[in-house]
């Protein structure tokens, strides 16, 4: 098995499912009755929140590091990350028993360093700014010979988040559409090469918190554009889309949605109070995007990738 | 089928699985490996938090409601409660397309008397106090015709409880203990009954807070002795055991166990975190005694029955 440098394949897309078979979960879809009465839609909800590590980056960071060749391996993985990417190396690299390097801003939360710490993985603390990350990732990179496994602008990585919408679909058949949050954009554009290669009738959305809309604005206006750096409850998404992301968010999804922070919220506690699961922020957004356009969703039978559970139970926003 | 009067026999709890399969999920039994980790033990968690209503008591109110006639369905079921089993009967009633007549004390949370509500049931307050709701009840039951469903002194009730540990039995073979909290003792009783009859050689053991002790009082001494009526966060379990319940727990139980409300916190906090799932403190009790009692549970295959899931995100206790 190789590193993927071009657009993956179905068969890269199969293959990469195959490879991190042993070191990921396959997460259930679950339905809930009273959600359903509530959209108007049947809805399927594929669980990544119950993914090792609490979250669907499991997927892409293992399909990157596995396909790495051994001497590759020994010398190491490493990422910049305060978030589940973070975990997601240390966790695969504790699993092949190779170094893990991350970088992270020194205000991270002590509760994600920990995390991170716990799967083994070193913690270079660097200031909390984007140049500070790039060098400090840098100079880890030249002094270890480690691999950078890029959250999202890795065609490794977005292969791997693919595999999610290939268990999706072999579950269940006829999804009308699919719809996955978008951050970076490494589930969603995984997400759209899966249903276009592997469901092609199934309509393609993506959704995001209108504070953080550079998916939207890109999207409408066909050119890749940045959002203003507002805050969002939904940390997991304040990322921008990358030239690889985008070109595949554009080539394939039907629209982007976006949701407002009180419709993230209330589509959070939503899930927690009829489904009983775990959910974050982030991962509430397609559903709230869901619920406020009936008229694109009601009555369908549509696939809701639920991206993560790690949220810090001191810090509710409910 | 008609309406058990005695003992459930095997043949009894598999025809009320039967009976009320329709009316009730299929939950799923999960496990976790940081959870096996800590416990050093293999657990098995089936996930009543998912069941209709959000907790077990969906399967003794529905067998209860099944098993009458269509005379006696028609003029209603009746119950007094102000937690899950209220729901259960109010539900099973909308199911059924017949009367729910809850008997709740006027303090009740206007959480709990809404979510009774919405499955249609009407609503009658009383004084909060055992004598009010009894008084409350009767005249509900003369005036109606309704039929009282107990919410554990019942054989019908029992027997659909029982079907919980029928459906992990299915699904996971040797198991050498399983282990369920204890209030009055309706959902241990059938618990018990069923692993005695359909996996024998599996321990049975119960567990509840220390603060409400009436299980662990009554089984080492052999004679029924009520709690002393102390607070605790597990407000699931704050009933005494009755005749017929503590009859079958003193049969059948290998020991009960108890814990405090600090340990009840620790173990909710360690499903929520680590499960990605919703539990209510009461639905923590079995794992908190498993984790306490290391020398009993260790290196050994558990079932635990995870009870229910409602709980009011307002009012958590971490």
């Amino acid at each position: 098995m190789q590193t993927l440098v071009q657009l993956p394949s179905p068969e890269d897309i199969r293959q990469s499912h195959t490879l991190i078979q042993p070191y990921i979960h396959r997460t259930p879809v679950l339905t809930c009755q009273s959600i359903n009465a509530i959209s108007g839609a049947q809805l399927y909800f594929k669980c990544e929140n119950f993914q090792k590590i609490g979250a669907f980056k499991m997927r892409g960071a293992s399909n990157a590091a596995l396909r790495l060749d051994q001497e590759a391996r020994k010398k190491g993985l490493a990422t910049h990350s305060s978030g589940n990417h973070a975990q997601a190396v240390a966790k695969i690299a504790q699993s092949l028993g190779v170094p893990a390097h991350i970088v992270m801003p020194e205000n991270a939360p002590s509760v994600k360093r920990e995390a991170t710490a716990g799967y083994g993985a070193r913690i270079i603390l660097c200031e909390a700014n984007q140049a500070a990350r790039e060098s400090t990732l840098a100079q880890v990179l030249a002094e270890t010979g480690a691999t950078f496994i890029h959250p999202y602008d890795d065609y490794n990585v977005i292969a791997g988040q693919a595999t999610a919408a290939l268990e999706l679909f072999e579950e269940i058949a006829d999804l009308d559409a699919i719809i996955a949050p978008i951050g970076g954009g490494g589930l969603m554009s995984g997400t759209a090469l899966c249903s276009t290669y592997f469901s092609p009738a199934t309509k393609i959305y993506g959704a995001e918190p209108e504070q953080v809309n550079d998916a939207w604005l890109s999207f409408k206006s066909g050119v890749r554009t940045p959002h203003q750096g507002l805050p969002s409850i939904a940390d997991g998404l304040l990322t921008n889309m990358s030239e690889k992301t985008f070109a595949i968010v554009k080539a394939h999804l039907s629209d982007v949605f976006t949701v407002s922070e009180a419709e993230i919220v209330a589509a959070m506690k939503l899930v927690w109070e009829r489904m009983k699961i775990i959910i974050e922020p982030s991962c509430a957004v397609p559903l709230a995007a869901v619920l406020k356009n009936p008229s694109v969703f009601a009555g369908q039978k549509i696939g809701i990738i639920l991206t993560g559970g790690n949220v810090d139970l001191q810090k509710l926003p409910f």
